[in-house]
């Protein structure tokens, strides 16, 4: 069986990232980050989500990115906007979807793993230069000459999915794969239970997609 | 004046490459990993000779790098070789070289530095795919779609200056500069004091090394 190494933030677009692994045939070995985030909530919900999806494994890293900062997600003193902004926003964490793709990669060479799946998409987060199909093939490139499998000319692949779907392409795939989103966080500020602020550029983005898909969002609100 | 990230782990050849960074007129910024490495006396080496070098700012990330295991450097059960083996040895840990340029990566960013300094070399680490050329040049590719920077078409460039240099070349370049090689660190399995084992394929190739370069070796023994 083919196995994958799934990133696994909690959040709609990589649970959907995770269903469609799955539905793939891959074996999944779920990865998540602990990476000084505003709330850990979301580990939550990848936990559970893993275990409800059989994940072979899952695995949450440590690595502290306020020690770097430079986002409004990962220090404390640039607020969390509440409207979705023209341009590079300042949620934009510096090299996070390098740093974890990375370690997911470090994760796929000692499981032999043939594939990395990543929810990212270019849609809605055109603003973010780590979400882009350029950035995803090179990033394939780097991972082809980083490491043993690769010099030995074993091919790892990396999936992003959902690169060319809008949020509410990925709502209606993801409710055909069966999955229920009031599980999943996507919320820049959760609560301790999870419940989303419904103000901020992610819940915005989020309760659109519902809309444009004609689907009651399950989303649980503060 | 320009701005670099040095990565810096302490070892003799981290430490000539901020030695080369520094001559090349760089105002330094040096990034260090707790990364469960089976000792951290070269961490404490390497704070030391970041502020004898005059680094504006060493950081140490903590990262749990056993988490994946896979080497003989972050998993207990594999023991350290005493010989330079065939191929890709067992110290090799997988994507290191990858997180660990992603990690300084992120701070280049934060930064607005210029350059990215990593003291990788092909010649006595021909074993490790990620200390090779084409590692360097598709991790260079990678740095500029990934980020803000790189988007806005400023370009960070990747040095790895000791790419083509033996052992005995960096040590000549190192004893030019003025490093005083004794507060180094390059063992696999160094003892609380920083004093090296003797034994390890890492501790013969430093120690040949001095000896081609007919230079007393100066490395604190147990």
């Amino acid at each position: 069986m083919k196995k994958a190494v799934v990133l696994l933030s909690g959040g709609l677009d990589s649970v959907t990232a995770l269903s469609i692994a799955k539905e793939q045939g891959f074996e999944c070995y779920t990865l998540s980050f602990n990476y000084g985030q505003r709330h850990s909530t979301e580990l939550t919900a990848a936990r559970m989500i893993s275990a409800q999806n059989g994940a072979v494994e899952h695995k949450v890293i440590d690595i502290d990115l306020t020690a770097i900062g430079g986002s409004a997600l990962t220090d404390d003193k640039i607020d969390v906007p509440e409207r979705l902004e023209e341009g590079i926003p300042v949620t934009y964490v510096p090299a996070r979807n390098t740093i974890f793709l990375s370690i997911a990669l470090g994760w796929a060479e000692v499981l032999s793993a043939d594939a990395i799946f990543v929810g990212v998409n270019a849609v809605d987060y055109s603003g973010y230069p780590d979400c882009r199909q350029d950035f995803i093939t090179a990033f394939e490139q780097l991972a082809n000459v980083a490491t043993k499998a690769g010099v030995e000319g074993n091919k790892l692949n990396i999936h992003a999915p959902l690169m060319k779907m809008s949020k509410s392409d990925i709502i209606q795939e993801g409710i055909r794969l069966g999955i229920d989103y009031s599980q999943t966080v996507s919320c820049y500020q959760a609560d301790q239970k999870g419940k989303a602020c419904g103000k901020c550029a992610s819940c915005r983005l989020r309760s659109q997609g519902f809309e444009q898909a004609g689907i009651s969002d399950p989303t649980r609100y503060q």
